[in-house]
């Protein structure tokens, strides 16, 4: 084995121009904003106004979320006296395969479905049904719908739907996620609407990322909100924090019990 | 010690709304970039479209640098099989003292100078001129001055003081970091332009920013970055890294010697 | 969603006592070292002094492993300003599916084999043949074996069958692995010893670990090895690191072009 | 700027051998357990058998502590779908400045103030009484005594203290632990025993260790508690945690209010 040389196409430098798949870092600063860029750095391309404007509304919907998951790992982080970045580090530690990565799975399958429909030159509302028809008859969950903290439904959700209409970035994939959501309002009882996850997959889906970085949109913007509660953390709450109420940790495992001294002693 | 009630000033949410700051996720959404609402977060008021540029023109200046230390640790991470938000966790851990923490220090002493100033009633070109000559005759460094990958000046300082300057934000902590890159030009024999760190610094404390948060316009943006590096990793080099050149490596510690088992064998 | 009661069976305490699966630490301590610990805190029970004796071997063969992928990687997070455990957190995420990992899935395929044969009333002798035999017409590598820094067998592998066997700890698992690698020998040109990753898999299964802890027998260990290394960049290497040399670096992308104003401009 | 050859001292490897310090790993692996394995990479030297039991009692000691910020950092990494090394890297962050930390600044008090003692020609209790006096008198605390969650005194503390003394190891680190807490008895109206980081920094400083590694011997045997909190976590507790019970979380930031739509519509 011999040692590889470093290549890579995201970016370079010389001592003096920066550029990012080519754009030097100069035009970048002066032409988009940080959507924008973003767009660049995974697309190689410049996105339109409207396409930069709904990736800062995706980025901008997920940015923070009040006291939940990642911002209280980043808390307890932040109160044993650690640097802010660390903080942010062990926060999106958490955007795991149950958060950010579920939103992976979304647009994976959106696509898979997408292609499939097109292939089978079937319609996107007619393929929905079928989809929601098999899921049902198999009692299979489709993800991407519900939210147990926002039962009702989620604001951001219709915004990022009335954002990509108005932008005319409303393609198949989203059509095909509110399709399903309509087919599952009309199969099941209840209304399961689309949440925050599967808006995001098929947004980007339709903007034309790889379902494989969905996570970064989540994890990148929300580095941003889990700092400002290591901030808060800090300034707000001295001494480290007690990681439960102490009568809300039960022990159950075995009792207490003598060392078994004649079978470990060495 | 009982346990503490979880309190936050940074967001909140029920089953209807998700705030930050007390203004509405969906508006925000639909009013404000993510450098926009950045602000929002740690500034709790919505910036003025020039502050959200300026601040949109930060993140982009650091959002990625080719290959440099954040992101061959991202990659390392990444080619050992190992999820895109670790690798991304991974490689903001590098921003600590040595690169956010520089621009950290650099803010704090440009807050600190600017008041000094004003209150001792001196002009900054003065106190500019003041600083400079200590430093030099204590021989101590100016922080913020001077990058060893860009040794004639970078460009992204020369674009975010043109931009500070043209959206009539360029205030005094700018203002006294020029001063003393042009004092540093008269007194020393060689120019020293103002750094990344430097200008980034003077900026975020004219936009207001507390100077303890300066290294989470590096580590966000950089976020995204080194996930790109990171992905490129995975696609582009089967296998992992080998992570020196073996004839690069120096074992300079004692040579091998036997196990002095008589002074340990238990 | 009601939030749910943290329960646990790993460990408790109240004012007087701290406990691991119900013996007192302060009885661990007394008559186990860390090895001995870590058996009771993955299988609940004593080890027998002859299991614990292997359970540090195997962490000793694993401390370190001079400058490699997670030293590197932590050397890097240090040499930017760190403080040491975020050094460790950084260098013990590469310890993933490459290489952990690796582990992880000998030591499950290990299992599954001996059931395998155990089911089929075969002898594991027998149940190698076929196994190589098998994998060879199909073209398949069987993990855990060969090894690119230590292509003529690792040292370590060889003590760790030896003390396995002469503290009469060679179960199922290690044989049926030294069976593959007879098989291996005979049947290709080259041979093929049995790894590190291999050994330590067939051990740990033979010591009645679950094969999803694999990766922690390595990461515990190495943490230590890292920190080691942390420290010594802290004291020995003075200023950050340089990632890779500058000629080592190419970038491949589009080249530097032109911002397409007409497209982009808002 | 040129690039480093990388040099370590630490350990190193050829196809052949592995070695530590100059100790083929193969010799440790035999002669040593893992507690005895970390004294040759943090020494140099082998210890004696009463030192390596020693520096055992100090990693079991601390190996685990049911559900405290550690672990409950690594279970709500795991419960998010995360890697174990992940759900360790995020849970050992957490021994900071804080924790951890607070063992260093009592190792490093201790050694100063031995070392003052010793030229001051002062016996160690009445440099004991002498510290006590002056902190009382400045409302000063002295660092590595009392504990929140085990005031009357932690079992852990007394093992380490007598068995420092069976194995004579109790050098002149522990002696001025030991004076001072007889002296805060004395001079203070309740007894504020020897904490465990207390207890560890004089054990590790009379070890002969650096004041700067006083964390490792913390978070490394430490990672291997959380990693059994983080396998419990996906084991028992299918889903991802929620935060914080709902009625526990006070948002005291402004009010909701409408977006200024007139000072940022762009």
């Amino acid at each position: 084995m011999t040692a590889k040389r470093w290549r890579t196409a995201v970016s370079g430098y010389d001592t003096e121009h920066i550029q990012i798949s080519g754009y030097r870092v100069r035009d970048l600063m002066r032409n988009l904003d940080f959507g924008g860029t973003l767009f660049v750095l995974y697309q190689q391309r410049v996105p339109s106004p409207q396409e930069a404007r709904l990736l800062n509304a995706i980025l901008v919907s997920v940015i923070d979320h009040g006291i939940v998951v990642p911002s209280v790992v980043a808390r307890m982080v932040a109160a044993s006296g650690v640097p802010l970045q660390a903080c942010a580090a062990a926060g999106i530690l958490t955007i795991g395969d149950t958060h950010g990565g579920a939103g992976e799975q979304v647009a994976r399958k959106l696509c898979e479905e997408v292609s499939a429909a097109r292939q089978a030159g079937r319609e996107l509302a007619e393929h929905a049904r079928e989809l929601v028809t098999q899921a049902r008859s198999r009692k299979q969950r489709i993800e991407g719908y519900g939210h147990p903290l926002h039962p009702n439904g989620d604001e951001r959700v219709d915004v990022l739907v009335e954002m990509a209409r108005e932008l005319e970035l409303l393609g198949p994939h989203l059509e095909l996620a509110l399709a399903i959501e309509d087919e599952l309002a009309k199969q099941a009882s209840r209304r399961l609407p689309l949440n925050i996850d599967g808006v995001m997959a098929a947004t980007l889906m339709d903007l034309g990322f790889d379902w494989r970085l969905a996570r970064v949109f989540v994890f990148v913007p929300r580095a941003a909100g889990i700092s400002a509660h290591a901030v808060e953390e800090v300034r707000r709450e001295p001494g480290w924090r007690v990681a439960a109420r102490p009568d809300e940790i039960e022990y159950d495992g075995p009792s207490i019990r003598d060392f078994p001294h004649s079978a470990a002693e060495p």
